[in-house]
């Protein structure tokens, strides 16, 4: 183990310290007053309905994880067609992630009460709270992540040690972890995406329009359903999509960087470390604007906008300093273009976030826009915010369009001659970039985590009668995290984009590297014109060549053809699954204000047990098709079409994924806005015409939201990491 | 001009026999009744303002066509990098295109009343008349694109005789007169489909829901510009689109046929009057199937349903052995090979025609769940119809996706090398086979117009009062031409597809000839390794690797992602200009109810004028940004990213906006269908809650189907086309 180098030691160094700030963050929350007993009381309904869900979740999950596993040991032993520490990897990446789910989730679950009783006190120690209760998410996330990759790296080190191209071996193997991650994180995007949005839709459906009662009134049977549902799609489902994203990067980048930097001798382990140290720096950092974010006693809303804000700003930028110091100091070739690579990727996550804002947040035309057609109706509220949502892909497009060729050029020194080296050089540093984005995970997280604590906070505080004004600082809570939340999902989305590319060119490296085995097993590759074709002198370019990536071969343009229908596919399903669960939940609400006597005047408690049951029935039901296919589709593409199909189909579910994306999350999210807008009291205000064509639009809008559009981060990247996990098998089929 | 083999003037005198039969149809057309005054005075009305939208486009139109010839003829005479026939290619396309929906048009509004009038007689009389009349339009597109095909082939010819590699630069030059046809079809599909549906939400938002009088009652200010709509939208906006895939699947699979056989000497020439010749068979067998539409006195419904479905299936099943015999009899290479290719387009088309009835049609679950989910309310309603839309894009895509590896590998013998021989060969097929899917236009170009015809009819109908009865034989024919267009979309749809894909390889082919010309004006091309690359000797596959046009070259990627944006930020602005454009279609159909008195009491007549004015102007200007939009993008990404970043443009637009003009046609159609479901006495019938919900559904349908979803089919050929044409600019900047 002496190769590797004392600096590689922060790296688990700052993953503990990530656990260990959780851990005091989780104890100092735990020790604040719960409120009233009815607080206490809703707190526990929401708190054991959410653990329900998540042991539903996870007895699915180890089932596939079981399958999974055994098939891959198979591939593995029998087949031999794998690296034999793939299972294990496979194991670990989801035990981790699904750790990290639960932990957030418990926090959150125990901080909405709280957040919502010190709101009583005031403003400023509500935010405290359920800031500080993000934040364990986010930091929890991240040094688990961190840990998962620095165990496996001393691991691997110590059994490839010495071996020729060890480092390649090292970060090839370690990059199938990120499978058990991947897989993961889609069960619990989609499950808690639906059970979200049919708890949500139903809720809504049923209570505001039908019986004409608020949000989160205790009278509505589905609203303690609709308190969990925030808790397992918006945190354990979130922070298992960012989990993956945030091991993807850097797992891709290290096993292009081992590639890129074969032949440099020492250069190779600092390539494979730098994004790992990124990662570190952006740890500490994190901790750093957490701890920033604090107000005086009695601060305005504005106070508290500036205060979330600069937090996360301060992590972003002394991350972008910290990136050219420790590229410089690690001596790194070109140490100055892979430090710009960096910028270009946090530039570009700024920019989607800042367009993001402009298209969803009503301070701006095209969320006025769609407001103002809720005058025409329903319908036209609709079609303008599709077309508003269709429009608002051109920004984030451009933007991270900009970022992969800024990135990718700087990073090999404007080299465009396409040579091997220099588009491994590149494409390492379109890794790295994405590695930027989301090495300040921590604290974005914390801000995204934080949102539906709040709103939580709020549900909490309605159902339990603590007043108006108490309800009105939770809301300024809730709307606070909106805004500084179209930040972080910029960053969310755009790195998920550039790691999905990243995982991309590393499917290249695994199929190298199933070669190379199956070369040594005997196995003769012939190219095209008829000569042989040796795996191991061959560089990336060779390769595309050799499989004849180009797009004129048909292979490519089908396999591009089912990429983009993927991407509709699953939204389809998702958006399918949604309904369905909404539609059982309606009959049931339905059902308890009938039979239920005396529900509606308050008089008799509604059975809030049977809708959370639903709920997760439904999910748990409706999520095993569109993950299966998820799985399925690459694999039988790889199979089918061969590699040249396989590239073809991530390149094509990237493209649309990204896109249809990005329009269903800023539509999504316009309709939401647009509908406060009318609750402010515009165009007639609550209980208008014009408000209830609104309300058309958010229902339509959740799953586009929360459910379809996030689900898709999932989709582009789970659907690189089979074919990564399956490059073996690909190339026993050519 | 001896080395035009004599069977080749079969190709004008199909040409002259389609204008000819149409010319017969609409003299018979014009000898029928047109009914009473007030009949000929509603048909004036809508003659009148359709003629009015026409005559405002050919204005811009005409701009546009000024500009872009100076521009072409600037490229082609003072910089020289684009052969000299461009610019009038280019101007004959257009003018030709213009001219088949100028005449299209006229005749369908000469036919409504017609129609209208011989529907009192019966069923059959009323189809006779509506059929014939829309195969005016579906003739004269074949007659006059297959006359421009000929003409200038025949002048070619004649300027290239006895040069050499004369039929590629034939081939190549030709296909940049669909350039013409596109543009046109743009403007046509574009502000045609803006009009339609400004006017049709703008009648139905203020008609249907707030006043609740009746679809197409003389009340309603907005109901002549909504018939008007039917005319310019459905009518002239989609001949000019099929146009458009009809020449461009000809051209380009010439042009591709001269590459792919030219060194098989005189197989090279078949190979380029192949597909003209299937074309001609396919107009000889579509005018015998138009002529065997035809029934008995008294027929049942069923009777015609059988009639119009059996005149396009004997055509359709004819080209196909058609085209064994006279590729058999041409005795081109592989004469049986191409034929499977031929067949396989036609199978994909009858499948994806299929899959749409099934997901459109309220005989279908699909459609029927959609109608169910209106009992929670409009938002489910969207919902659902989404989730459906974006479901059904499956199974066409797998279609085309089958159809693509099939044509491919039937025409090249199975052969997967990827050799430079071999990939042009199967790229011919592929281009064969949208020939032959689009052989059969005529007809199922008459059962698409049919449709609108027969719409009209009914609106006559009404607003003249003829009665209940007479209204309800116009509604049947309506029905059954939606019934029998599912197969005719399903042709057309698929092969925009084939002809795009054929078009992307044939931009390779142009791209060659123009780095040919460059090359000897002296120009260098040196390749990734330093190599001199000589594009005279290179074949297609050397093109790919000398542009680097693979899945890891990030602007391939980059091309990818601006390609899929385009699909939709091109839906969103068509979107968004259907919404405003229907705004001010609403204000001014309220103003009219408010200020002119008595209107919905039937005493005063509405300014009809003033509404056809609104949609005109709405059209006219919201049509130029999309339009300026999807030329200018290829020819700035041409510039910026080169060949490979173009070829990823067209590759990511085509993935992508097949796929999501398949869920947004489908999402309308069966949103479309839904309603009338709950019309026809289901969950409530008209007038119920369920009802308006439905309607929600099918307003927001409206622009799905007929404004974006089928610009899509434009805007992916059009971007090959513009790339096509501004080849010789892109190898400026190389």
């Amino acid at each position: 183990m002496n190769n590797i180098p004392s600096v590689f030691w922060l790296v688990p160094a700052a993953s503990i310290t990530a656990l260990a700030a959780a851990w005091i963050f989780f104890r100092n929350m735990m020790k604040e007053d719960e409120g009233t007993v009815r607080m206490r009381e809703i707190a526990g309904h929401v708190r054991k309905g959410a653990m329900a869900y998540l042991k539903q979740q996870y007895k699915v999950v180890t089932i596939v994880f079981v399958i999974l596993a055994a098939v891959f040991a198979f591939m593995a032993y029998v087949m031999k067609v794998q690296n034999p520490w793939v299972p294990f990897a496979f194991l670990t990446g989801g035990f981790f992630s699904g750790l990290a789910g639960f932990l957030g989730m418990k926090t959150a679950t125990y901080a909405s009460a709280r957040t919502a009783n010190a709101a009583r006190r005031g403003l400023d120690s509500g935010l405290r709270i359920a800031f500080r209760s993000g934040a364990v998410m986010g930091l929890v996330v991240v040094g688990l992540g961190l840990l998962d990759i620095a165990l496996w790296f001393v691991i691997l080190n110590a059994v490839y040690d010495g071996e020729q191209m060890a480092l390649v071996t090292i970060t090839t193997t370690m990059l199938t972890f990120g499978m058990g991650a991947s897989t993961q994180a889609l069960f619990a995007r989609v499950g808690g995406g639906i059970y979200t949005k049919a708890a949500d839709v139903g809720a809504d459906l049923v209570g505001k329009v039908e019986a004409d009662i608020p949000e989160d009134d205790p009278r509505n049977p589905a609203t303690i359903a609709d308190n969990v549902g925030d808790n397992v799609g918006d945190v354990a489902g979130m922070g298992a999509d960012l989990y993956e994203s945030y091991c993807g990067s850097i797992l891709s980048t290290a096993a292009l960087g081992a590639t890129a930097f074969a032949m440099s001798g020492d250069m190779q382990l600092k390539a494979v470390i730098a994004p790992m140290l990124i990662a570190t720096v952006g740890i500490f950092l994190s901790l750093l604007g957490i701890l920033a974010v604090k107000t005086k006693e009695g601060a305005t809303m504005k106070d508290l906008l500036h205060s979330l804000g600069n937090g996360t700003n301060l992590s972003a930028a002394l991350t972008a300093v910290a990136t050219f110091v420790i590229l410089y100091m690690l001596k790194i070739d070109n140490w100055l273009g892979l430090s710009f690579s960096v910028l270009s990727g946090l530039i570009a996550g700024v920019i989607i976030g800042q367009a993001t804002e402009y298209y969803t947040s009503h301070s701006y035309k095209p969320t006025r826009k769609i407001a103002e057609a809720s005058v025409t109706g329903s319908a036209t509220v609709i079609i303008k915010g599709i077309g508003t949502g269709m429009i608002s892909t051109l920004i984030p497009v451009l933007a991270i369009s900009a970022a992969i060729m800024i990135s990718y050029l700087c990073a090999n020194g404007f080299d465009m001659t396409m040579s091997a080296a220099s588009v491994s050089k590149g494409l390492y540093g379109i890794g790295i970039a994405s590695v930027g984005m989301l090495s300040t995970l921590g604290i974005t997280l914390a801000t995204d985590a934080y949102g539906p604590i709040a709103d939580n906070a709020g549900g909490n505080a309605e159902m339990s009668g603590l007043g108006e004004e108490i309800r009105h600082r939770t809301d300024a809570l809730d709307a606070l995290g909106n805004t500084t939340a179209a930040t972080g999902k910029g960053f969310a989305i755009g790195s998920a984009a550039l790691t999905a590319l990243a995982l991309l060119a590393s499917y290249v490296e695994e199929i190298k590297i199933a070669m190379i085995r199956a070369a040594e097993s005997g196995k003769e590759f012939i190219g095209a014109a008829g000569a042989m074709f040796n795996p191991s002198d061959a560089g990336i370019t060779d390769f595309m060549e050799f499989f004849q990536v180009n797009l004129i071969n048909p292979k490519v343009i089908v396999g591009c053809f089912i990429g983009a229908m993927a991407a509709f596919l699953f939204c389809g399903l998702t958006m399918g699954a949604v309904s369905r669960a909404a539609s059982s939940m309606v009959e049931e609400v339905r059902r308890q204000f009938r039979e239920i006597k005396g529900i509606l005047q308050g008089e008799a408690t509604p059975d809030y047990g049977r809708c959370v049951e639903i709920s997760t029935r439904g999910a748990q039901r409706e999520m095993v098709l569109p993950a299966i296919l998820a799985i399925l589709i690459p694999v039988i593409v790889g199979i089918v079409l061969g590699v040249a199909g396989v590239l073809g189909l991530l390149a094509g579910s990237l493209a649309t994924g990204f896109t249809l994306a990005v329009f269903m999350a800023n539509a999504g999210g316009a309709w939401d806005n647009a509908k406060k807008m009318v609750e402010e009291g515009n165009f007639g205000g609550k209980g208008s015409p014009c408000h209830k064509a609104t309300i058309v639009g958010d229902t339509v809008g959740d799953p586009f939201k929360d459910t379809s559009g996030p689900s898709l981060n999932i989709l582009i990247k789970l659907m690189s990491m089979v074919s990564i996990v399956m490059a073996g098998l690909t190339v026993a089929f050519i």
